[in-house]
């Protein structure tokens, strides 16, 4: 019986004595004279599984000379473990190698660097603490997946490569079939008509503009794909390329975002928990110590609701020398952040933001200062999503786009969606690696993505 | 009680009587003398509602007055339908209007062509058809994360920019950061060190290479995200942003890969079929008459497996006048795939192709001639998914890489995997508007994807 060692785990004793194959790799090998014991792991489950393997065994001292890191195939019966830590463990009846591994394998059994396994990007994930990363990004998506699914959300793939502008092209990467050596030129400049769409076409940072489109066919949608952004900023926090999560919901105003946010992230963490107790467990005794404190009382918490002014009237009234000077009309810094969510003692959804440093897209509340956006901050990890209830008024609309100098043809259409059948709506987007990095703990953005893109960095 | 549509036919006889409110669009109206009827839809069902409102209602004149394609917020009280074609309905307590439509909205309930629709993108998910295009598109992404998740794969971001060129540099975009107006030169050539990553970057067509780096630490993997390509094609298969779904399993062999194949492509069919039996007949009914059997059908049949050798002795043999000639070193035509589809009646694996035209990577077959290659051919669509087993030996894969002329520096890391660990293994692509096309029945990959963006056409 062929298993993956999750199902092993899932029905041990049903096991118990059966015969079984497993496959996968050998994470450590610790041998004695008359025994051996193989660490392994086939990636399905977190946990390792002893395998044993005595003299008795023809194949013994072949055995005994498997390397760390090598691909197996382990024939052997579940048995009770002897007095060992691990309650089941595997003895071997036959082993045979798929795949070597030579002694200078770069992953052996003891504390790597992350700094050193980020330059094997393409082997870290075979180590426990990357295990368990990108197994909980796996089941953080398909929490994602089943919570907007489960209630009635439609997901809609929105394009990333756009030609308008109005994210601010200099934010944007071009994108481009045109030989940078050939160029063909017009009048003394490039002639983009020549390129694949005919004009110049960018990869996008958003989906919310096409996902508006679809809200107000299906009420309520969600995107999730990759993101990019050309900020050279080297920091923990910043990638190039990384995933966000975009719902936008029609007949919702701010107080429904808060609901449907605050809904969202309790499913996701507790589906987490349930899903990788064993990875909430590694991190909590390795990482942040912590962790599992943190969301487990998370998902019991009532969020605060605030607006910016009193934040601001707070940190004012505050005993700390700020470096920054909090300020009504400007946005609050990560210090400030810090303090609110400390305050609080959770998660503070704060609302109603100046209107000059928010979107133009975001609904003017009725002081004609302010718009209805909301951020959410967690402890530990500051902004966690940010949202609007959009602006629903088409004159309004278009007297934000004049002011904020957007290029209103490439928007016309966006426009137009308050014409024909509009209706008060509102939205949110979650940086997916900011959700990992509260999820575990691990704090560098480097280290919750597969293969991270920062600026000067794009190996693999 | 605020509800989706969705959910109103979820349980409709137990709110017989009971007052309900409902958000959503008006899709028609007809009005007569004391009564007037309202299509009404939130799009989360593909089945509208019929609202019924009589003169009994003091706001009756201005509920006539409501227009097509208007956003409404309906009180009402579930009812029988009196002798019609529905067996519920709502009859109105109170209507207001969210958001008016005017006169020219162009979704009017008449049939529109799919040309005109295709131009009015952002408005076309409020048709029947695209509606059910949409949710279609919906559920079977999330079919494909069930079937996957469910049996312990791990969903894996792979990066869409890369430095690496393998893939041939013409086929993919560059992606930059520079402006095409002011490029860095040295040496009389444009200085790509000056861009974001210090060279030039692509957006990348597949994600297997790094896919097979994380198989070989979680054993079954996949992928599921965008994908690009600068074909300047205009077919009705053709678009320069798509999606892709790329599994990679380990100790699985070219057999163990058509099974999952099989597996999951009944899965996925299945799913749809269960969730969406309103949108399938509308296809069967308007798109593609037979669709529901065609489906049907394919979840309960036995996909045939057969050689490349095999199918042009098959084609050779047949009495046809080919446009091109059946060859054992070649590809095999659309007039090919599409003779073999309908002589098995059903899906067809077709394996071992010859070497030289497919990709590097594939694992070499004792015959030296051919590669453990397979392609899953189904009835009408031709093509839906291409995978291989692949090369697993160190040494083979350097000399395919030397025959093909791949930059080896680039995939230095990806052959290191042979070297650790390695083991054999196997994976597929399928394009995810190739399986909607299949799904659904409408032809024009443009009608499957949101936002379509092919040559010479990125509007939105």
């Amino acid at each position: 019986m062929l298993l993956d060692l999750k199902d092993v785990y899932q029905k041990e004793k049903d096991l118990l004595g059966k015969e079984i194959i497993l496959q996968g790799w050998v994470r450590n090998h610790r041998k004695q004279k008359e025994f051996g014991f193989i660490d392994f792991n086939d990636g399905t489950s977190f946990k390792n599984l002893q395998v044993v393997y005595d003299s008795s065994l023809k194949s013994f001292d072949d055995i005994q000379k498997i390397h760390i890191g090598s691909a197996i195939t382990v024939k052997g019966t579940i048995v009770e473990s002897e007095g060992g830590k691990q309650d089941y463990e595997l003895k071997t009846i036959e082993i045979k190698v798929e795949g070597d591994s030579p002694e200078d394998y770069p992953i052996q059994p003891k504390r790597h660097t992350r700094e050193f396994l980020r330059e094997q990007a393409y082997l870290r994930p075979r180590t426990n603490l990357f295990n368990a990363v990108f197994r909980v990004r796996s089941i953080a998506a398909m929490a994602i997946h089943e919570y907007f699914q489960s209630n009635n959300y439609v997901y809609v793939h929105t394009p990333l490569i756009t030609t308008a502008d109005c994210e601010g092209s200099d934010q944007m990467f071009k994108i481009t079939t045109l030989d940078f050596n050939k160029l063909p030129y017009v009048d003394g400049k490039v002639d983009m008509s020549k390129d694949l769409f005919g004009k110049t076409a960018f990869v996008t940072g958003t989906g919310q503009l096409h996902g508006e489109a679809f809200a107000m066919a299906y009420k309520k949608i969600y995107t999730f794909g990759p993101t990019f952004r050309t900020e050279k900023s080297n920091t923990k926090t910043h990638a190039n390329e990384f995933w966000m999560i975009e719902p936008e919901i029609a007949f919702c105003d701010l107080d429904g975002l808060m609901d449907i946010e605050e809904d969202m992230l309790k499913f996701v963490v507790n589906y987490v928990l349930e899903k990788c107790p064993l990875e909430i467990d590694f991190f909590d005794q390795f990482v942040e110590v912590g962790l599992k404190d943190k969301l487990t009382k998370l998902v019991n918490s009532k969020f605060t609701r605030i607006t910016h002014h009193e934040v601001v009237d707070i940190l004012k009234k505050a005993d700390v020398k700020w470096e920054f000077e909090p300020s009504y009309s400007d946005d609050i810094a990560k210090e400030h952040e810090k303090y609110i969510t400390e305050y609080f003692n959770g998660p503070v959804f704060i609302t109603n933001w100046p209107k000059d440093i928010k979107a133009w897209y975001m609904k003017l509340n009725a002081d004609n200062e302010t718009v209805a956006a909301v951020d959410l901050e967690v402890p530990g990890a500051g902004e966690l999503m940010g949202g609007s209830q959009r602006e629903e008024d088409y004159d309004k609309l278009l007297k934000r786009i004049d002011e904020m100098h957007v290029d209103k043809e490439t928007v016309d259409w966006f426009c137009n969606l308050r014409k024909f059948g509009g209706c008060y709506h509102s939205g949110f987007g979650m940086g997916f690696e900011r959700l990992l990095i509260y999820l575990t703990g691990v704090d560098n953005i480097r280290d919750v993505i597969p293969f991270p893109r920062t600026p000067g960095s794009c190996d693999y």
